[in-house]
């Protein structure tokens, strides 16, 4: 159960206190987390999420009169989204977009695609990955790859040739975040140039060492789901096997493409401008704090969100206020509408 | 007891591991809380507290060869702090101290106001205001407001005449940056000009309702002091008396003036630019991200500077190498040294 004493819910809407407040976590969620998330598990989990994410997402997609189509790029299934008015300066302009869901669940047309489409108002490319334990580190992370070089090199199917990378806005949330980070590294160190229109880290996984304060402060009670859940779920079905078998201590989970906070080659003349939001209720608060400091000390342009009393991934809801509130500021960031008076 | 787990042992230096671990709060401290803290325990525990600082205050003003001396501004006394080197471009310029210590404690050559001196090379003017209980809400404010009323008007005695508003540095520290606030906010109703060069609000008691996540999420094992000791200490010798009394129900905490989190006249017209920092242990971590989001929101440029692992007032710590960093964050901001590249 996740409790609130009144001077925590007097700093959040009544939206976002009603939502927490109804949250029930498992009982003994940190004894059976590890039961509940082992790979033959996931299968179960994914209808179960999946059931309970179709209506809101069928509801954005009539709201907005989204048009969906699947296509295939580089050999990877693409899910392309485009919204009904597109605005001049932004018809070359695209959102690559990775989907979240603890590498195991989750769909390239969930929420984040969908609200990106609509209201950043830009075609948004939204590669099907293959999740885990079917495929684990580093498949997704290569099927992403080969999806962004098509763009860039050949151009969407039908389209009118290459995509400048330039135009291109990249954004992932949560494992799908450590997914675009890997991608945009594997790239750099291939001189692959990066997308530059601008970066968006939502609550982003990028470390999975276990490495990080909020992966105890809020691993209990205080999250939208107990930590231990679902870093169960990453740990059991994302890592790569060796000799049949979970990696365990022959691989290095602090390796930079791995966990992209140890990454030391960000640089400002190549890697994009990014924006980057965390709660503070968020287990992986620490992880988007630390990529900030990462990319601010080496020189890339960086700015971080912190949204007080908000939970992991709560920037996709449609109900409460700070949701829309972080998606302005973050859409605001990628337009370069800078909102403040820079003296 | 601060307790921390291999994975939040990873992500600080050694010299914050060794601090956090040797920390022995205060056996039932949230029982003890209102008794250790009552406003007759107070002379006491600034006793213990002052003769703990001491020796490192007198190592700073030897390292750094910094001269001390006692004026009086505008009927209040104040320490000025100067650096053996001023730099040409930095003469002009001074910094308005405002020490913290839960608004009971501390003093105006802490090591803030030494440490300011010698690594922003600035002269460093500090109102020794007068401390709770002897002085409630709003005195020290007044004090404050004197004091710097009396630099922009005459300027410092024995000085060369008034000091341009746009050559003041203002910074506050925790308690301080709740009573800094508060002035400037004072400052602003009465058109008096506000401090331009830059604002630095070190883990600012912006809120003293009892609002915020981190009063209750840092509250116990994981900040320097247990959040009740220093919230008890502040409720109890701090809020102004009613009829003899405490003013309980019939005083507004979220008054702005009292809680600036609240006040809603910031603009960036008059504002100056801010720099704020907390660290995720810290009880105050809330109150300087709701800071930065009423200050941002209003359109006054502001920058949020969140440490990972850090605590209350980690800041103006002598061995931490996160401290000396943040430190170095802060005073670029000051100093408008751009360290990102902005494309």
């Amino acid at each position: 159960m996740v409790a609130m004493t009144e001077g925590q819910k007097a700093v959040v809407s009544p939206e976002a206190v009603d939502f927490l407040t109804k949250l029930k976590h498992l009982p003994f969620a940190s004894l059976l987390s590890g039961v509940l998330t082992m790979p033959s598990r996931i299968t179960s989990l994914r209808e179960t999420v999946a059931s309970n994410m179709a209506p809101g997402e069928a509801a954005l997609i009539e709201k907005h009169d989204l048009r969906i189509k699947r296509v295939t790029i580089g050999g990877v299934p693409v899910v392309v989204i485009e919204p009904p008015f597109i605005a001049p300066e932004k018809q070359h302009k695209i959102m690559f977009n990775v989907f979240g869901g603890g590498f195991t669940l989750g769909s390239p047309q969930d929420r984040a695609a969908l609200i990106t489409a609509a209201e950043l108002g830009v075609r948004v490319y939204s590669p099907d990955i293959t999740r885990s334990p079917e495929a684990r580190y580093p498949v997704a992370r290569d099927q992403c790859l080969a999806v962004y070089r098509a763009l860039i090199q050949q151009g969407p199917p039908g389209g009118s040739g290459p995509i400048d990378p330039a135009d291109i806005y990249a954004q992932g949330s949560s494992s799908g975040g450590q997914i675009l980070l890997s991608m945009l590294i594997r790239a750099h160190m291939d001189k692959t140039p990066l997308p530059t229109a601008g970066l968006y880290l939502c609550t982003p996984a990028a470390d999975l060492s276990g490495a990080g304060d909020s992966l105890v402060s809020n691993a209990r009670d205080r999250d939208v789901l107990p930590g231990s859940f679902l870093w169960s779920m990453a740990q059991q079905n994302y890592p790569p096997l060796v000799d049949g078998a979970a990696a365990g201590g022959s691989f290095d989970d602090k390796d930079p493409e791995y966990s992209p906070v140890y990454y030391t080659g960000y640089e400002p003349s190549t890697f994009p401008r990014t924006v980057i939001t965390v709660g503070t209720r968020d287990f992986l608060m620490s992880s988007g704090i630390r990529m900030y400091w990462r990319l601010r000390d080496a020189g890339v342009e960086a700015e971080l969100l912190v949204y007080e009393g908000m939970w992991h991934g709560f920037n996709w809801d449609q109900n409460v206020p700070e949701a829309k509130k972080a998606r302005e500021d973050v859409f605001s960031f990628l337009e370069r509408r800078d909102i403040t008076n820079k003296a």
